[in-house]
């Protein structure tokens, strides 16, 4: 059976996870932290095991969780989301973004995706038949020019994929980009999928420019979000997607093919925490921030060269006065030469710029390992 | 937007568990248990949990989930599968139907499917440009005519779906069956996607005939199962596939952009789980026999009529001695006369026969849930 996917091979976070393992390597590629989240929110999950809510969870999310969400968005966003019919939690953000991709995207459309770009969404808009059209992002700003966007929409323009904060660069959107996007969307009836799941890690005191705080441009919208990034879990594959009923409700025909539902523990788990501590989220940035400067300030005393990143919990460097070869053979050599896994970042390009000399770094870690890896790296 | 979709509702499942909580109604309907699952796997989340294996899992599965799955497909169908290419770990058996449905079937192609399915089959090959091609499946025995599949073939016939044992009518295959299908697989090179899912709960002291004991059958299928239905947590939604290595990676492309990977925390408890207690899917057909012929023995005072559900945890039950009207209108006045929720099976056919008169009940339930129904369904 031939493969509908033949130039897809296995993602870069699990080829970089699994070298980094096999050389006992620092594992600063895939993004997730070392450290745990909240107890109160761990042991929630037990409590929920032993009262007996291991059956089906709704369709749809269980309601205290997409309570919860409203509520967090109205906080956040002043963004009014009906929990009913407004919002779905979903097996982590990537079957979001696909449930979204699924229930709109149709042979022949088109769909804007900026490079460098999360390895997923490529391959979700080709198995449903539509055609990535990739623009690319350049060093060292990485802006979207939204001049270049207009003139790339054709009649076969369906829907455009933004995320800010924006992996792997850490870029945000300004109050000028959702302006300019929305003023595009509008004018060409696009579908934006928005995939905010560094939404809480902007650093600076910068506020994340979710496409929920202009009111016009969430009209027609899907906003996908995470609590693996937010609450230190991402192995418990738990996100949500925002957006109008009407959309929400073609999405939902998709998710309750694709997954049903997700982990109900762990759903009622989080609805209680994020009840109780609304704060949580509003301390990351600050904790993230000093987790950013932490690892820049060691590695000011490297080779490397840096701006620092204006979000995610990701850090570009720049590592051309090191050794001047493709980011892929620096990243596999890094491994050997300092014991540290990084991922070269033009794996998500699907034309890399030539010569460009970047590796992404995750410092979602704590301290004793940045401080590990960046003595290693300092040798170099 | 248009819908993809146009004419997908809302799950059966849902509207019929919504409706049950509405009217404070005995669930019979959504297949999951009311009790729980062993207790030393429940508790054995948080034992992970506990220790911060809190992250990412490996895309493919946790390694000693696949070991362990490897091991009991070796002791109960004498299959050898390789844990590391032969096994996937998946965000339910949905979600991996999902996945190998999206990995194979491209527009133009024909998948046949048997009426009563499963409603995920038909709109998970509609999202991938696929036509299915129902052939339907006749009371009282719902047996399979291959010779009526044989006459479904058509040069644009890509795969086969077939569900041993069977929701929602209980049947499960012969060994016949698995010849009769290898035959017109092979002959026509189809995939076979198998729904295995009640692989463990067959009664009468019959052999689940899973394609897996047929060795040439096997390389050309994949086999899906779930642990939500074998050890009572339909809500972790911790499902499985196995397929040569060959199909496996086509499959491992789309999950690893579906969903990536599923609870690191879960995969592990059952890992254990079942690596201490293998005997626990040995004495499912025994425990669910008993609910069974406990709940058709109550069944057999009331004017419903029936023959024993030969596997699942799910009893066929003609009503027409009761009320005339068409199973979902009778579903609905069930709901109000007599306070049991049922599943109306015209709705997982597309031509549903005329003058059908079943209800599925799920009798996957506490002995005093069952008494309780019947107590209710006997009145009528
Ligand atoms: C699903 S693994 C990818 C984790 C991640 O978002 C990243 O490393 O970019
Ligand atoms: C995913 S909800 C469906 C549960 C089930 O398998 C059924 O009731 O048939």
């Amino acid at each position: 059976f031939d493969s509908k996917l033949p130039s897809t091979g296995t993602t870069i976070f699990t080829q970089m996870s699994e070298l980094a393992a096999k050389h006992q390597a620092i594992n600063l590629s895939q993004g997730f932290p070392d450290f745990d989240g909240p107890s109160e929110l761990l042991s929630r999950v037990d409590h929920y095991i032993q009262q007996g809510a291991n059956q089906y969870a709704p369709m749809t999310g269980v309601p205290s969780l997409r309570q919860a969400i409203s509520t967090k968005l109205a906080r956040c966003y002043d963004y009014q989301a009906n929990a009913d019919t407004d919002i779905t939690v979903t097996s982590g953000a990537t079957e979001a973004l696909f449930a979204t991709i699924s229930a709109f995207v149709r042979p022949g459309d088109e769909v804007i995706v900026f490079d460098p770009a999360y390895d997923s969404y490529d391959p979700a808009i080709r198995l449903n038949g539509g055609t990535p059209v990739h623009i690319a992002l350049l060093p060292p700003s990485f802006a979207i020019d939204w001049q270049t966007v207009a003139n790339a929409i054709t009649p076969n323009t369906k829907a455009i994929i933004v995320n800010s904060p924006h992996n792997p660069t850490g870029t945000v959107f300004s109050a000028n980009d959702l302006e300019a996007l929305y003023s595009i969307a509008d004018q060409h009836d696009l579908l934006v999928l928005s995939d905010e799941v560094y939404e809480h890690i902007v650093f600076e005191g910068a506020e994340h420019q979710s496409v929920l705080r202009h009111k016009e441009l969430a009209k027609r919208s899907v906003v996908v979000s995470s609590f693996g990034k937010t609450y230190h879990t991402t192995g418990w594959k738990i996100g949500y997607c925002v957006a109008s009923a009407q959309l929400m409700a073609e999405v939902r025909k998709v998710h309750q093919y694709l997954t049903f539902s997700t982990s109900t523990p762990m759903q009622l788990a989080l609805a209680d925490f994020l009840n109780a501590h609304p704060e949580h989220d509003e301390v990351l940035p600050s904790f993230y921030q000093q987790k950013r400067d932490f690892f820049n300030k060691a590695m000011s005393e490297s080779r490397f060269t840096f701006t620092p990143s204006p979000g995610t919990y990701f850090q570009l460097m720049d590592y051309s006065a090191i050794k001047d070869v493709p980011d892929t053979e620096f990243a596999l050599w890094l491994i050997e030469a300092a014991g540290v896994a990084a991922i070269p970042i033009s794996v998500f390009y699907q034309t890399p710029p030539e010569d460009m000399r970047l590796v992404r770094f995750c410092f979602a870690k704590q301290a004793s390992t940045l401080t590990a890896a960046t003595q290693n790296l300092t040798t170099l």
